[in-house]
């Protein structure tokens, strides 16, 4: 029997504008009765969005990445397709396997010469960078910063000295509810003649993207708090 | 009068499925008529494809990205922009402004306070990272290795040492007639339990995504020659 296929299928970065997500993603949606999720709630309202007519509780399975039984959920979709069901991984916003333990999951299917197939959709990640206007050859993605302030001032340092160094781009992030916090240090931090790129709520109607220097920004007044904001810095 | 805003448009990587771009991308293009791009011929041919219908000759105003004349051209896509016309930049393949000029002209928009919209579209080196199976948090893209040998396995050792050490998945490409090569000085130089994912036709019918470890590569029969591939590196 041939096995299954494993899908990566994003999702939005919230609001609810699905005309943002490919037709091939939805069209393919129908084939696909097993998915492995972040959330089940969110994956579930999600499908809904897109026309996802399946009834969810005869004709679907889901598994859901809870940290601690990860493993043997794991196996289980493993399972699934090697008995050549199809998968689909739906995670929280946008592309799954970035922030999620999906990536764990794509790995073991490698190993299982199983076929992953990732879909095109909306990562916030290479938007903010496109629209930064910084060089777009070579850059680094940081992921959240470290919590504690020390760490965090010497991780900001290093950031960018590395953009100054090596003229290549760096993106962070950072949960939205700490954003505005996170947006005053990283003033307080940087050189004057350092540029930055704030891309905040991307593809939503709010979408607010903007590069100015630090010492431009020191004169704006933005409010950060709670919303998604990746920050880029680079020349 | 309000400003234009200028749009990033992301095209096929290769083939002729459109259906993996938004609707959205499509019917916003109808209202533009201004587009800024790195050739021409595939920019028309890439508008026909999604069902743009405007007179390319008489309806239509074309600046390319010539790196000879780009200062210039940038300035004439800005004026356009200032004088309340939206438009759009379209690359060769995938995002615009990543290995094409239009980073540039992006620049200049955000120094005029022009809004820069990313539109959602294929990506190889997201696509490549979320199928890789590796750690999605950290990771750096390397652009186009050196060409010269030494240099370039100066530069692969410099980016196994970097996964290795760091734990950050690292991504490089090169142009698909030296794909086969360089995939062959990848085998040499690397360590053989160090892993690497070859993700090449990404989106294409051709599509081919695979992790393995330098040993296990070494022992398929894999030809990348002319193919359009993406290299990661990572745990």
């Amino acid at each position: 029997m041939a096995k299954g296929k494993l899908y990566l299928i994003p999702c939005l970065l919230g609001g609810e504008d699905t005309s943002i997500l490919p037709d091939y993603n939805k069209n393919l949606l129908v084939e696909i009765s097993v998915f492995a999720v972040e959330n089940l709630r969110s994956a579930r309202r999600f499908l809904r969005s897109v026309g996802y007519s399946k009834n969810f509780d005869t004709e679907v399975l889901f598994f859901e990445f809870d940290k601690h039984q990860s493993s043997q959920q794991f196996q289980q979709v493993i399972a699934a397709l090697n008995n050549g069901k199809n998968v689909g991984i739906i995670s929280e916003a946008g592309n799954p396997c970035i922030a999620d333990p999906g990536f764990e999951l794509v790995a073991k299917a490698h190993r299982q010469k199983i076929e992953v197939v990732p879909l095109v959709g909306p990562s916030s990640i290479l938007l903010a960078l496109i629209a930064s206007g910084f060089n777009g050859q070579n850059f680094c993605f940081h992921g959240y910063l470290p919590i504690e302030n020390t760490d965090r001032n010497k991780k900001l340092k290093q950031i960018e000295n590395e953009s100054l160094k090596s003229g290549s781009t760096q993106i962070f992030m950072e949960t939205p509810y700490r954003n505005q916090k996170l947006f005053e240090q990283i003033l307080q931090q940087f050189q004057a003649e350092t540029k930055l790129c704030v891309a905040a709520d991307i593809t939503l109607p709010t979408q607010y993207i903007s590069t100015q220097s630090i010492a431009a920004w020191k004169k704006e007044n933005v409010n950060l708090h709670k919303r998604y904001v990746m920050f880029v810095v680079g020349k």
